[in-house]
């Protein structure tokens, strides 16, 4: 911290070169609240965390400046949120509760302090939100800037819920809106229509740069019986795609059940776009999407929007769907 | 795999973008071994791997390339196991056992799909030194390679062994020879002299390309009563200073002790530079240090280099070591 203060006095901003590896380090450090149960926490080798039920779960992902955020188009804070909550909704995906996340960050030297921080804040607020902590990292020189999560979690003795259990006769149900993110996206790529009321697009923006995952949703979908879960990430298509591959099933979505679509209608009204390529192949929201048996009750909070049948594939309103739709990050930039 | 086949006879060399994400999944997936202890392998959100003791061992670190390999300098095998090794170590230095990793890799879309495969060899051929599988990862589209690795462990009972438990009195060991890594990177800087022996540059250069960690010797430390425990990434000295810090003691390194000196007295000999330094400040060798109380005895493949002391701070030979030492990444590249 010495490094820090004598940098910001001499130069007005300090970059991530200024402070060096270990000053950032220290700086990251100190906005971490103490890890719940860990034995060991940040700032050794590796951490040691409690996890009663003798079994954690764990995902990893990353994310590349230019393909998966703008830092003109979302704050550090944001783009810290939106790392930690695709990766703990991975892990609310299996059922299971977060409980700790590890991150990396590759930065260029040239970078304010600042955004590092900002960053890291963001995580802390969104991995408090899921009652996850940050229990290590990395943080190394690069030209470009990437995030690197790990999410780890705890089933607390539930059998984890995976893409390969959906059954013929299943009902389909989804844990919030999706297409908001796609929308708050093409918003800010196309500008913002002027006829387009002004709570609407902030609420898309905002769904865009900060999707707020409902974790408690895996867990509960766990204890309803849900029989195959996954993280919407890369649309919800896509990714009941993986569902019924995984599940040798197909899956029919209508249209009509979607929740939360009117949002979407009045903005692609006025970009002159299609809604439904939103809600049905836009990615990044992390809803939670799931199945459940027939005769099950799906947690108060999820809407069912579709069924499980036999044969393979998905279909949408009981048509096949053909399209390649969803996102391919090898096809695609942000 | 369909694509792989396909762009093979249209285009001689598939890339990346060739099998695109999903294509590029299933081909790093097909050269995993089943994960032993696993309920949930890789495919889905998440991994869940049984940890019977009840707590996990976690760390993550960030290779960039141009800062921590380069692919002209060391092939995408020798990156691969490289980058296992040296989160590998990270959880032998607790006291644990390796018993998975995670891997993310940011790639871009014109890479050769066959070096990202040998990346992955390499990862699944140094796991499997380590006792460890790969359980989860994670490919995305970036404009320069980066590898983001999550190595997970197993203390199965024993209190993990951190950098803080070093009282003054105790006796400093380390598990291997240090400074290769340093050596064989002078070598590859500085071209190889006519008159160095061809054998030894070569098992120089493999310190540096392909580090092989001995795993065991961190569990062993601990069962020995190691009473703090580093891996040696960054230089001797410096991760030795981060011993005495956290353990707020001195350590004093007798360079008369340091095992395996002599190849790098040859070398040192030939490019004109300081073996010393590459012994003291050099990093990447992976050998443990650990600290022992002065009446036990480390286990038979630790050598005993120093003394840990009152004060703070590291001595050399009894002198203050006054040098920044050791590799900042900030500073240095490659």
């Amino acid at each position: 911290m010495g490094v820090w203060v004598t940098t910001v006095a001499q130069e007005g901003v300090i970059t991530v070169a200024d402070l060096g590896e270990f000053g950032l380090i220290a700086a990251i450090q100190a906005l971490l609240p103490p890890v719940a149960g860990a034995e060991v926490g940040v700032g050794d080798d590796a951490a040691v965390l409690s996890i009663p039920d003798g079994r954690v779960v764990a995902s990893t992902d990353l994310l590349v400046e230019g393909r998966h955020f703008r830092r003109d188009w979302s704050s550090a804070d944001d783009i810290g949120r939106k790392a930690a909550a695709q990766n703990l909704a991975d892990i609310a995906a299996m059922g299971a509760t977060p409980i700790s996340l590890l991150f990396g960050l590759a930065i260029p030297g040239v970078l304010p302090a600042e955004w590092v921080l900002e960053v890291t804040r963001g995580m802390v607020a969104e991995c408090r939100r899921a009652g996850a902590a940050i229990s290590g990292g990395d943080v190394t020189d690069s030209d470009s800037v990437m995030l690197a999560i790990t999410a780890l979690g705890d089933l607390a003795g539930r059998h984890p819920v995976t893409r390969a259990g959906a059954r013929p006769g299943d009902r389909v149900a989804i844990s919030a809106a999706v297409g908001r993110s796609a929308a708050g996206l093409a918003l800010l790529a196309a500008g913002l229509p002027a006829d387009l009321p002004a709570d609407v697009a902030a609420e898309l923006l905002a769904a865009h740069r900060r999707p707020e995952p409902d974790y408690a949703a895996g867990p509960l979908a766990a204890q309803a019986g849900a029989t195959a879960m996954i993280d919407v990430s890369d649309g919800l298509i896509q990714d009941l795609g993986h569902v019924a591959d995984a599940s040798e099933v197909s899956v029919d979505v209508q249209v009509a059940l979607l929740p939360g679509t009117a949002i979407l209608r009045t903005t692609a009204d006025a970009l002159g776009s299609d809604w439904r390529l939103w809600a049905l192949a836009g990615g990044e929201d992390h809803a939670l999407a799931a199945t459940f048996p027939r005769n099950s009750q799906p947690p108060q909070t999820w809407t069912v929007i579709g069924t499980v049948g036999s044969g393979r594939g998905i279909y949408v309103d009981s048509a096949p769907w053909n399209s390649a739709g969803g996102w391919n990050h090898f096809l695609s930039s942000c």
